[in-house]
């Protein structure tokens, strides 16, 4: 077909980088959709609902390290979309999203369609650009492709009124340069290396790029060379673990024992990770989780470059030829007894392999799974670093486009695999390489200790039916071979251990196993 | 437990006649929740997405003209929600929206959650009172719920921080006055009635509390006296129709179709409606879909008072003691043939029986109903105003909560009913009296016609696979049984017949009938 905007803007897109575009189109898109057939170099992949295309973005971008486009229809659309925007924006995912409006000449009509766009991005997008001029188009989406990919990744929206995508084209314009990361405070790499030359108790908690790659191992050489801890928040978007990579020890969730692990620090050190604090505020809880009498420096923020901060207090510490503490494969055997999340994780844990990404939205079902599979098969480990729940199944959507030769295997509790369940329909339709395993507890079972901590319950008290998935139970059998995702539930441990077991065979599309887990004591 | 904020709030809502919340709460809520459990009188329905939660709430407040509340889970949260805000604020549905946010003193530690609560809620809501003292939060909650009622229905939320809602109680406090709807533009009553009495070709274009009950009556009346037509926007929120009462001619969708049904009209006259426009541009095709040549008068907008306007109007054309025309018993056999849109719509209308709620989002494929059930039994039909797909099983949803004697039959696209498909779960939990009909045809049916309309591809063009849900198609049979809600799926128009009569007989629990309908030629 003759050349339009919509062309314009896509061959934009792919002369920049942009290989995969997440959709769920509508009218103000067809045009868009129409010159996508027209460029098979921009792989364009269906969702049935915007929760997974954002989330898959998300997961894209935390594997590839560059923008997955996604297609949005009008702000309902976008909105939709909004949860897993949060998600991948707290985890500073690079993400372009290319949002349809209705026609520049109609906007004023007010349609039923029509809402404020640009509202609806703003407290999820780091900028956003409104086309307003096909002659633009072009270098309005250069623009945005080399912004999402600035400040250690950043969320994009165009906005793209109808008559612009249909408008006659203009051409492609070359890609737009990035801007160099922001350096790190240099200033402090001083002060960074006498605390750990010191002999104090220093810890190095880590971010982004920080912990995974190349990052990853300069961390590790710097704390065997200086005898500083590694730690990560509980919220991180991608951390490289395994058998053979520095060990990294995760910031728990529950206030308590989050200050209790940072208890007796002398000095911890901010590279590439915000100040970890409490996810919720509790009565009589801190919301800092840091001890007030420990030195905070700062020495990458998440938006600065820490694979430079990294290389330079490698270098001032004498590190560049330190060998790593490694991790020791660790051989998980059978466990004896009932399936609880402690068994669970065991078993779980013996399957993750060599290669594999993991997806963890598992919650309180999977609590144990991070020590369990700290001596698992090197692999990397993505989870819900925004806390909007439903990512999981989309997580592992977009990781398993970036990454199609790498086995995916998705842990998701039933509560949040509800929100986003339409996913599976998307990894049946592209054939994709991932395990889902639905902890089936029949509860929001964090709730149940939520509402303890926060002191809203006595223990004895009949906690409220809107904590209960329960009458009916969610059958996520049949659930998933509706989608067309083949599925067995499991009883057991053994039958656990064997349906990943088969399930990790197959490689040439999904499947789902669900596992009861009784909801526990909640403490 | 002892009385806390959270009680203050529900005590105020119930006092103001809030007796029903749609929720899906976390952490921040809980103390809501628990205080839930100290108030029966508030009725609490758990749903497992927020897009449930909020189209439930659009549904409820079309049946009973007064808000009900939902309670959400911060920003991601609503925005979650926001699709069905959307539709609601477009059909002016007054909602009260409880938003649980971080403490007040938690905020500014940007915990993984954190997001601009007010600014996701700002362009789908008409006012946001964030509570930030405890001492008020009953006087902030009396101002949401009395504003929500005004202006003919209105979306306010409250923004409740975690610490308010877990202080200590300082009591409720007595509804506030709502204030009286704005009055009709009285001094256009008499060009009004001179253009009603002059012989011309005149038509009421009605909305909001014109469409059923009291209002509807008195637009039959006028029409009858007067001899103008009677029209509703395809976009309508609720619209009672069937043998014996007015009937009103719906403007059709596509541009072309309502430009044609409008053309010849001397005057329209708004009466609680918008001007009704295009739904979206097409290249070519005009925004506005009245005749430039028409005479357009507003005499009541969708904020102000129909009802007075419509007395006004009956008085002043000298209609009070006029019946009006009524749509006569229509009887629709057994159609012939196979399965299609038009035998389906046919089929369907032979099972609309008095007193019943039509929740249609069948997009295409129910785009015949409209006039086969025009004779059927007096029902109400709720539609998707606002354009945000996936309303169809929430209204349903919420329908039944507001109308528990009242059959419902909800008909959806299969691409309509996948963006809220976790609302089956609430229909079966609340063991509601839902016949919801699936139609599926397996492929986003309206963007292939839009796709031509607006000139992206030609007829002969192998559509793009962004439009198809094939491979693997959706079982909806096994997808409704997950969920609890017991299913069929149908072949032919007598199994469609005979599966809807039975579905109708059961009262005490949702049924699914998934209908086939293949993808016609696009016209």
């Amino acid at each position: 077909m003759a050349a339009s905007g919509a062309h314009d803007l896509i061959e934009t897109l792919t002369d920049a980088g942009v290989e995969v575009c997440f959709a769920n189109p509508g009218t103000s898109e067809m045009h868009f959709v129409a010159a996508l057939g027209d460029h098979p170099e921009m792989r364009s992949i269906l969702c049935l609902f915007e929760g997974s295309v954002t989330g898959a973005a998300d997961g894209y971008g935390r594997m590839t390290r560059k923008p997955a486009a996604t297609l949005l229809h009008l702000g309902p659309g976008l909105a939709n979309g909004l949860a897993g925007l949060h998600n991948a924006k707290k985890a500073h995912t690079p993400i372009v999203n290319i949002i349809g409006d209705h026609a520049t000449f109609h906007k004023e009509y007010d349609a039923p369609l029509n809402s404020d766009v640009e509202g609806t991005a703003r407290p999820y997008s780091h900028v956003i650009r409104s086309s307003t001029d096909c002659r633009n188009l072009a270098a309005d989406t250069a623009y945005v492709v080399a912004a999402a990919k600035e400040n250690g990744g950043q969320i994009f929206c165009l906005v793209l009124p109808a008559d612009l995508a249909w408008s006659e084209g203009h051409g492609k314009i070359a890609p737009d340069k990035v801007a160099a990361q922001e350096q790190c405070n240099a200033s402090a790499l001083e002060a960074v290396t006498q605390e750990l030359a010191s002999g104090k108790k220093v810890g190095l908690i880590l971010g982004g790029d920080a912990c995974f790659g190349a990052g990853l191992k300069m961390a590790g050489q710097i704390g065997a060379e200086t005898g500083a801890t590694l730690l990560v928040p509980h919220a991180t978007g991608r951390i490289e673990r395994g058998r053979g990579l520095p060990s990294l020890d995760r910031i728990p969730f529950p206030v308590a024992a989050a200050v209790s692990m940072l208890q007796g620090y002398d000095t911890l050190i901010l590279l590439g990770a915000a100040e970890p604090v409490a996810f919720f505020a509790y009565p009589g809880l801190p919301s800092r989780v840091v001890d007030p009498a420990t030195r905070l420096l700062t020495f990458a923020t998440p938006q600065q470059d820490v694979l430079d901060a990294l290389s330079r207090l490698r270098d001032a510490t004498g590190a560049v030829e330190t060998q790593s503490d490694a991790v020791t494969a660790q051989a998980n055997d059978l466990p004896e007894g009932k399936l609880n999340p402690d068994t669970f994780a065991t078993v779980i844990a013996r399957h993750i392999c060599d290669d594999m990404i993991v997806v963890d939205e598992g919650v309180t079902s999977s609590r144990s799974l991070f020590d369990t599979s700290r001596g698992a098969g090197r692999h990397d480990l993505l989870g819900n670093v925004g806390g909007a729940i439903g990512a999981g199944m989309p997580l592992a959507l977009g990781a398993a486009i970036a990454c199609p030769d790498r086995p995916i295997l998705c842990i998701t509790g039933d509560g949040s695999a509800s929100y986003t369940v339409q996913t599976l329909w998307s990894l049946a339709q592209q054939k994709l390489n991932v395990t889902i395993v639905v902890c089936a507890n029949h509860t929001y079972e964090i709730l149940r200790g939520e509402m303890l901590r926060v002191g809203a319950m006595a223990p004895d008290e009949r906690a409220n039916s809107l904590l209960d998935i329960e009458n009916p139970r969610i059958d996520w059998v049949q659930l998933s071979k509706g989608y067309g995702v083949p599925a067995s539930r499991v009883q057991t441990v053994a039958e656990l251990d064997t349906a990943l077991a088969e399930a990790l065979k197959k490689v040439d599309g999904p499947q789902l196993i669900e596992v009861p887990l009784t909801s526990e004591a909640v403490t």
